[in-house]
């Protein structure tokens, strides 16, 4: 059997790596995490992209929500307000523990690369989780109105200032988690799966540390993206509307040509399936619309199959 | 109408806070308040007795526990036991709140009293409520197996060990929070009371605090305490064990004798009055077991009848 790597972001991403995580022997995965979104907040390190790939996979996300654990309770987040705390940044008491047992750790001179894997551990999560840098990467997003941190855009501001640009503050004296360049230069890797993130905000954080690209452009095992689009709409989150507003049509089409020079293959889904022949690269067309884990195996089986 | 300064401790002594500030206007009184037992636990600077005060004087302490809020709920504290983290220390979601502001509000440089006066405004407390200090004290326990920091002895361990001496780390070097200096210097003090905390837990931190001694014998108003022992046990804690072990025997004479050259006067439980006249200084006998918020307001009247 060959190794897998998938990069990841949030919730559409989660679902796939939760998907492979299910078809996958656990040795055979590595999930790299987006940090980009990664904050200082109350004096705790949160980061959520990592939380969500690991409640995912550990089972425990919210369904509906799309983010924290399900059957979250509140009364931290109540208490807080009582005392004229920040309260614009929802944290659920079980959530919570992640994150001071997290920031307990990083404080005590543990790795993100190592926090994060003892938590995976603890959750019983099998698959390799790994942050892309174990330096901070922090997505800045300029907007029409003022430069802001990608906290602020997306959960204070709800995505909407309209974006005119993206850095990723850090990146170039990052260094590609140990884990992460270990897994990627494997001579058994057999496929590196994009995950079906947004490609903006969620991937390119992690293709803007030194060293990914030329990784995946030197490994001869393909590259392959899942769009997060369908029919031109994200199942959830901005992606469109922040094409839009940085001059590209929403679609399939624009996700390849932003991808170009990373990825070799495509998956979309039949909604798109018209736009397949002018795509630049091969492209698999299955449903990619991830309702159920029954979608999300099918998907990572249909992928894994058109790839090994 | 002249001031009055409580010295207090945790749960006795915050039952005589909370009727002390019933019946004074909220600008007559300041209780200043232990904060040897205060501790660093999963990042958050923890002050249980400060708390305890809190939670008390706000109605919202949990009456049957004896620390912590009404009603709380522990879901942060089973996800750390999943994540693995340290679960020895109880922290319930709402009572979190208050060591993740306070610890927001410390890092970014305000002082424990600023801190804690903030606190105490957003719980709607009207009198002051001021650590004995800003600077750490942090109190020590010598046993029979060992030195260890209070919270080992006091919550891993249970009060199991035999203790053979305190000590006030910190205590020379520190100084009295100015809010409790400025208090004890007023020349409309009336008297200070020493709540019914364990003497040599709870109230010797306080008074080992460089300042506050010569404060209480300079002033002119009399210092009356509150005996925590009734009949020679203790309401809650370890005060009877612990003097026994210090090879004293458990009652309002060792009290007064171990408050000799402090107190001017002492308060003691009508199960005591056989023991008044022999105590070296006078004594008021009245109910001193507070099972309600009534008797914690008859406690606190009948102390400033005998006294202003």
């Amino acid at each position: 059997m060959s190794h897998i790597v998938a990069l990841c972001g949030g919730v559409g991403g989660a679902k796939l790596a939760f998907g492979l995580a299910q078809v996958l022997p656990p040795q055979d995965l590595t999930v790299i995490v987006n940090t980009g979104d990664d904050f200082e907040h109350l004096g705790l390190h949160i980061s959520p992209d990592i939380d969500t790939v690991l409640y995912t996979l550990a089972g425990l996300a919210d369904r509906t929500r799309g983010w924290g654990v399900a059957d979250e309770s509140w009364n931290f987040m109540a208490a807080l307000g009582r005392l004229g705390g920040e309260t614009w940044f929802n944290l659920g008491d079980c959530d919570l523990a992640t994150h001071v047992e997290r920031t307990r750790r990083l404080h005590s001179g543990e790795t993100l690369s190592q926090v994060t894997a003892a938590l995976a551990r603890a959750l019983g999560i099998g698959p390799a989780i790994v942050p892309m840098s174990d330096d901070a990467v922090r997505t800045v997003v300029s907007t029409t109105t003022g430069e802001m941190p990608f906290q602020r855009y997306f959960v204070a501001e709800q995505c909407k200032p309209v974006v005119t640009a993206l850095q990723f503050a850090g990146a170039d004296a990052a260094h590609l988690a140990p884990t992460a360049a270990a897994a990627l230069a494997r001579s058994d890797l057999g496929a590196v799966i994009i995950c079906p993130s947004n490609p903006w905000l969620s991937i390119d954080p992690i293709l803007a540390v030194p060293g990914i690209a030329a990784a995946l452009a030197a490994g001869s095992a393909p590259v392959i993206a899942v769009s997060p689009l369908v029919g031109g709409r994200a199942i959830k989150g901005p992606t469109a509307k922040l094409m839009t507003e940085l001059g590209l049509i929403p679609g399939v089409a624009a996700i390849a040509r932003h991808y170009a020079g990373v990825i070799d293959r495509l998956v979309i889904d039949g909604a798109d399936a018209a736009d397949a022949a002018a795509l630049p690269c091969p492209a698999l067309v299955t449903p990619t619309v991830m309702a159920g884990d029954a979608e999300r195996i099918a998907l990572a089986r249909a992928i894994l199959k058109w790839v090994l």
